[in-house]
């Protein structure tokens, strides 16, 4: 199964494709979308755009596991961040990739064992459950591929979780 | 000046378009995109995707009014809408159709020269001013064409008044 985890941002888009066969992750590739600051706010979304449907173009992953969003998140950028993940969820819907969403907490939980784990210790494990040789920077892209992580080792229960999931973060379904 | 008043969410996008020459508006179309409820969140954004690009080439406005969108605007919702919003903004920007975003103050202000009017105030200023037999439904639908008139009267300032109203709502330009 192939998993594109994304960590959805405006400025920050951060990506991780992997490979999970049979317990075994292989790392295909990684890095971020940025959009230029300073620029007027509808030119980044078209950026995100078009960068995220050409990664899906390349990538044809199986899944996309992005992150679950919340009204607590930073005030000031949360609805700039909240329209950049609307372009980033039409783009996976428009190549026909099914969308699972994660919390925070699940992610630390899937891939650290331990919902409260500090950044670093989430970082670290996926380094190692990934085998690369340095953590992945910037850390988008670390929460990227922790994400992707997520996602394969959910893959039984992702169903009911992500249902769960998503009626929690929306309340109006 | 054709301009396409927008009033932005992920149930109903209200929409309205007006001709604005000579201190006249023309209404030409107005209505209402709505996604089915109880479907899958990124279905929603796909149906919004769309409708609202072909509404875009069918009206060919020459700008698109939208509504600024605050934190403090429905915890419960806001998420969603901007996630909506997002696809919107990126829809008029594919379209190659300038965006100006109006805060609801300022439209109440222009429609009905008091800031803090009443809804029902600022519809009835709606329907006087476009000359229409009724108050436009749903509210959304009303809300667009005064956000469409807003624009027109706010012309030869709206440089200046957008660029304001984008930093304040982003605060991180």
């Amino acid at each position: 199964m192939r998993i594109l985890g994304i960590d959805p941002g405006y400025a920050i888009v951060g990506f991780g494709a992997v490979d999970y066969e049979r317990n075994q992750f292989t790392t295909l590739q990684y890095g971020a979308i940025t959009t230029r600051s300073h620029t007027v706010f509808e030119d980044r979304l078209e950026e995100i755009y078009t960068d995220m449907t050409q990664l899906l173009d390349t990538v044809r992953p199986d899944a996309v596991a992005i992150e679950t969003l919340f009204y607590t998140t930073n005030q000031k950028t949360v609805i700039a961040v909240a329209e950049a993940r609307g372009v980033i969820l039409l783009c996976a819907k428009l190549a026909r990739v099914p969308i699972f969403e994660y919390t925070p907490l699940q992610v630390k939980q899937s891939v650290s064992g331990y919902g409260r784990a500090p950044k670093k210790q989430v970082q670290e494990m996926t380094r190692r459950i990934l085998r690369l040789p340095e953590v992945p920077k910037p850390d988008d892209t670390a929460d990227a591929l922790a994400m992707a992580i997520c996602h394969g080792y959910s893959f039984r229960s992702r169903q009911y979780g992500i249902a769960q999931t998503r009626r929690q973060q929306m309340g109006y379904y």
